[in-house]
């Protein structure tokens, strides 16, 4: 008899080897940190005498899930913002309250709570990729489970890093420190294609190939960023990213929706493990990867849940499920990724897919004793058809729920013994958890409440403070001013033509406030339309001081270029009115009398209110204000203006009076 | 201060009412079945005394899920049969067991599992349909959820009824004795478009309307049904149904993947409901239904799990998240059918599209008081963002897990306290359940052991026990056989030409059997295919009797027309091994010296095998079979073929030659 550790007997051994092997009943026996036999119970137990006998009581052991592709610290961004686009998810949630939160305690909080939450779910060993990586590899070692954690690098600045030379470097030297470590297999991360420089992706691709550690990233997860591709590179993500030398490394790609069959063979050659991710790529909306044409053509597709702020969960049963159930649907063939092929993508192909199959995805002999116990007797489990094995693939991918696993061991320690977790106090984590959710929400909360932030929010804003005076009146017939503008007594500095489609949004909360999208068509000599800009502009209260003859003095424009569409703003914003106003305006930048205006003849065509002449001009002090306001009213009246038809308000604002 | 019953105090209430009202700290007051009163909690403690007041420790009060579609006996078949096509699935499996084992005891048994889960997972509420229907109800009067129950009626036998004037008449009296149940409400349900006739249609309609009670039934499920439906009926399945009046009854229809704009808008117009599948249009890929789409134009679209077998669960929490999920993913769009609907279209919605809002779906005084109270507090719910309502629901959708459900109230009566069942006794139905997983899987083990009866099982197969004497020739040059052929020697009853395609499936377990599918081309005297005939054919041993001069007797041939394609025979019967051969066949009845035979000139052609010459003829006796072996011999050296190059193989078995 030989010795060994630990013996589990009375159990559905699937070992998801190679064959398949199933034992019932079945024994595993492990010695320290490895499995040393896998086998039928009465060969086992003539075989080996152990330290401790486990009675499984019936319940399937298998290997633990692998989570192909996660961000485990955003647990604490679960539920953050939900059913929105993806940039306007990103942009205007995600990255502001990272930019503000993201810190190596966060981490290591958000860390802890997503390991408890795949502990109680089966999983055993996750693929990760954040900020303050090194932070997360702590935490998921004192949780006891199995992880890569890779650092990420991408061109913007991050909350860990200003300049992506910082983050690489701190890569560097995360990969120094951890090399080796029996549980965390350090790693980095360029973030995507379109978030990385050529540069980027050529320094982690040569910075994993020095130490031999995995790679992660993420590539071709939505449409956008394959159009990006090719306008930009001039070819697709794949062979963009080969360009630089990312598959020099053992690169394990997240999603990988938009990928041809060429692009297919590609990964394939470069030994490419794929991490599909079901729910995320569903719920943004991001398509359906072709799941049963990269397994078919021989790749390593693993599952992943991403990051729990986009899923919003880490239940690796219902992504199985998903798995087989998308690839069916798309395929339109039910007997496409059945539940074997789809336990075999969460275990060992998994591992394939993070090229650490020589370490975990299957119970084989010096294998690390990563495995998971599962209840399969409650009812929504119940009947079992034992007629052909397919029936218990079956009912763990289609049946079994994550709250039916009941034991967890990696590295051949106890995470969970009958659902009670080993390593982590988790009472005190959700009450920190809770308090972070709270400032966050205030955070949010004030964040909302004034249009003017979320403008600064999503970055673009740029305070210009600008003082104008402006006065406007209605105008009947517009041949005397253009007779009048063409005088010597006016200095042309230049003339524009603008066709200008304006959006107004408005708010409950904000009696005078107006966010204007602006879509200014400059039209050429030709009549052409050559160029056109996007802005957008906080209006704020119409009017700071009131002139005679109706001349106001207006201040506090905020400008940022619109780069988004009106769509995002729409919805990011969330105005309670919107407003259109479509006008056709000759500008004139001119010289009156020694005094710098814009003149603007406009005609609103949409609604139909007939032409307007404005004149305008900047001011930074009460005097010149009321020098220009006075130059002003001459101007109107020198355009041959009636001064009992000005007009005080803004366009929107005789459109849509406010009270 | 009013005297109630219940009143469930410091609570999160979700009243899924017309205004979304939340109140927290929420209460519910409860009289006797129905809903007295809900609101903040300090209003109704001011308000009522209780003669129980429940707290609720922070937890979410909701209306119960309502199940739209399901079939609850098949508990009993889950995991019997998956990744199948559709038609293998149901005709290989399902309908077999089905004819088998489908009986009041089944039904009543499968239907209590399934409350368990149901109630188990949040449901107060379902609309089932099934065949001994009665039954279904009284298990779930027994457990005590609310239901429509709806005697299934079809053209084919069914395991209640041999025709289906049976299976009306006992919805019929089923609908007499229920009407006005206070939990049950009793329905018909016409099976499917193409599994009815018209009027089976109309007559199940006009009983519907008769009795004032729902209607539910399956419409446009998958592209084939569709398709079918405008070869038959010259229109698409929703003006057919139309056209036999099935819209004058309240009718639910499941499914409603395959539908347009304007079959949305006649659904909309004559009120239907439509119950929304998301698994199992998934995993049996039917397709996507068009769910925003229906929400939009205005349908009352409610969620069904369908079938236990089919699923594999009656988790409405994973069908809530897959409503939101993939009506995101078809359409590009993130934003659509956020959280909010989704738990609508789960609760009131739901009640709506089943026709019973006046009495469940939401929390609202004279309701019937049927409501699930939910934990949210378990990690995997966690952290809970507050500032806006939408977090609430997305956290229950996205995030929840049907374990989440705590307590289950319907018509006022606890069904579960603190996760004990109060009704139902789920140890001794799991026995009874394993017992009948025992006796089914045996039934299949059995089956599958012999081709023959899975031949018989799907239906189509006949008997034909058919002796054939049969003698074999290779031939070099045809032209002195067929020269022979018109010699007045013979007399030619017909002739004819055809063109065969035969795929031969061989069994590992089966030394000699060989099932061929066979596609005759009949070409006609100008040369063009005028008719194609799909048979089955087991080919049982070779030989039963060998006569001088190589001539066989062959027997026991099962011959079945083939109504289904290549494809399911080979999904169905699981062959081993398969081969191909293709041949061009002339083939004459006629009689030579008072002996009908038939004669078979053959050129194989794949693979290229050259010519035979055979002649046949049927016997039912020894001396018969002797005869004509003789009389065989003498025809084959009339033809001209030289009886050493006689064969005494099937073609199948000169390709593939069997130990």
């Amino acid at each position: 008899m030989t010795k060994t550790d630990t013996l589990l007997t009375n159990a559905i051994v699937l070992t998801m080897d190679e064959n398949f092997h199933i034992f019932e009943p079945g024994a595993v026996a492990i010695q320290n940190d490895h499995i040393k036999a896998v086998g039928s119970q009465s060969e086992l137990l003539s075989l080996y005498e152990a330290n401790q006998i486990v009675d499984c009581q019936g319940k399937i052991v298998m290997p633990g899930l692998i989570n192909a592709h996660t961000h485990v610290p955003m647990a604490l961004m679960r539920g953050l913002a939900d059913d929105l686009r993806l940039d306007v998810w990103l942009m205007g949630y995600m990255m502001p309250v990272e930019r503000e939160f993201v810190s190596p305690e966060f981490v290591h909080l958000g860390t802890l709570l997503s390991c408890i939450e795949l502990i109680r779910s089966g999983v055993t060993c996750f693929a990760d990729m954040y900020y303050f990586e090194e932070d997360v590899a702590k935490a998921t070692a004192e949780a006891g489970l199995r992880a890569i954690c890779a650092q990420s690098v991408l061109k913007f600045p991050s909350p860990d890093a200003q300049y992506f030379e910082e983050s690489l470097s701190s890569a560097r030297e995360y990969i120094q420190r951890w090399k080796g470590h029996p549980l965390i297999i350090p790693s980095v991360a360029p973030h995507a294609p379109d978030t990385c420089t050529e540069e980027i992706l050529r320094l982690c691709s040569a910075l994993a190939v020095e130490f031999d550690v995995p790679l992660l990233t993420h590539l071709a997860e939505t449409a956008q960023e394959e159009e990006n591709s090719r306008q930009e590179h001039g070819m697709p993500v794949i062979p963009y990213v080969k360009k630089q030398n990312l598959f020099d490394a053992k690169v394990t790609a997240a999603h990988c929706v938009h990928v041809d069959e060429g692009e297919i063979l590609t990964l394939l050659h470069h030994k490419v493990g794929v991490a599909h991710n079901p729910s995320s790529n569903l719920k943004l909306a991001s398509g359906f990867a072709p799941v049963s044409a990269m397994i078919d053509a021989g790749l390593n597709v693993g599952i992943g849940t991403d990051g729990p702020a986009s899923n919003n969960d880490l239940d690796m049963f219902e992504e199985m499920r998903l798995a087989s159930f998308i690839a069916k649907a798309v395929t339109y063939d039910p007997t496409v990724i059945p539940a074997q092929t789809t336990l075999t993508m969460a275990t060992i192909m998994g591992a394939k897919a993070l090229h650490i199959d020589h370490i975990t995805g299957s119970l084989e002999p010096d294998k690390r004793a990563d495995l998971i116990i599962l209840d399969i007797s409650p009812l929504h489990n119940t009947p079992r058809f034992r007629r052909e094995n397919h029936g218990l693939y079956a009912q763990i991918v289609y049946a079994a729920k994550s709250t039916d696993v009941t034991d967890v061991m990696v590295n051949g320690q106890w995470l969970m013994r009958d659902r009670q977790l080993t390593t982590i106090n988790e009472a005190e984590l959700l009450k920190q958890a809770e308090n972070y959710a709270r400032i966050i929400d205030t955070f949010l909360i004030q964040r909302e409440q004034s249009v003017l932030s979320k403008l600064v929010a999503i970055g673009g804003a740029t305070e210009t403070e600008s003082f104008e005076i402006q006065a406007k009146a209605r105008v009947l017939d517009t041949s005397p001013i253009l007779t009048a503008i063409s005088s010597p007594e006016l200095e042309i500095l230049h003339h524009r033509h603008y066709h200008e489609y304006d959006t107004y949004f408005s708010f409950e909360n904000s009696e005078q406030e107006y966010l204007r999208y602006r879509e200014d068509e400059y039209i050429d000599e030709k009549g052409q339309v050559s160029n056109i800009r996007y802005r957008l502009t906080l209006l704020g209260p119409a009017r700071e001081d009131h002139f005679p003859s109706d001349v106001l003095l207006s201040r506090s424009r905020f400008i940022a270029p619109a780069t988004h569409s009106l769509r995002f703003y729409r919805e990011y914003f969330k105005p309670s009115g919107e407003t259109f106003i479509e006008k056709d305006r000759l500008r004139w930048r001119i010289i009156f009398k020694g005094t710098e205006f814009y003149i603007n003849l406009d005609q609103v065509t949409e609604p139909d209110m007939g032409y307007f002449v404005e004149v305008k001009s900047r001011t930074w002090s009460k005097r010149d204000a009321e020098h220009k306001a006075e130059m002003g009213t001459q101007l109107l009246q020198f355009l041959g203006a009636s001064l009992d038809k000005t007009v005080t308000q803004d366009y929107i604002e005789i459109i849509s009076p406010k009270n």
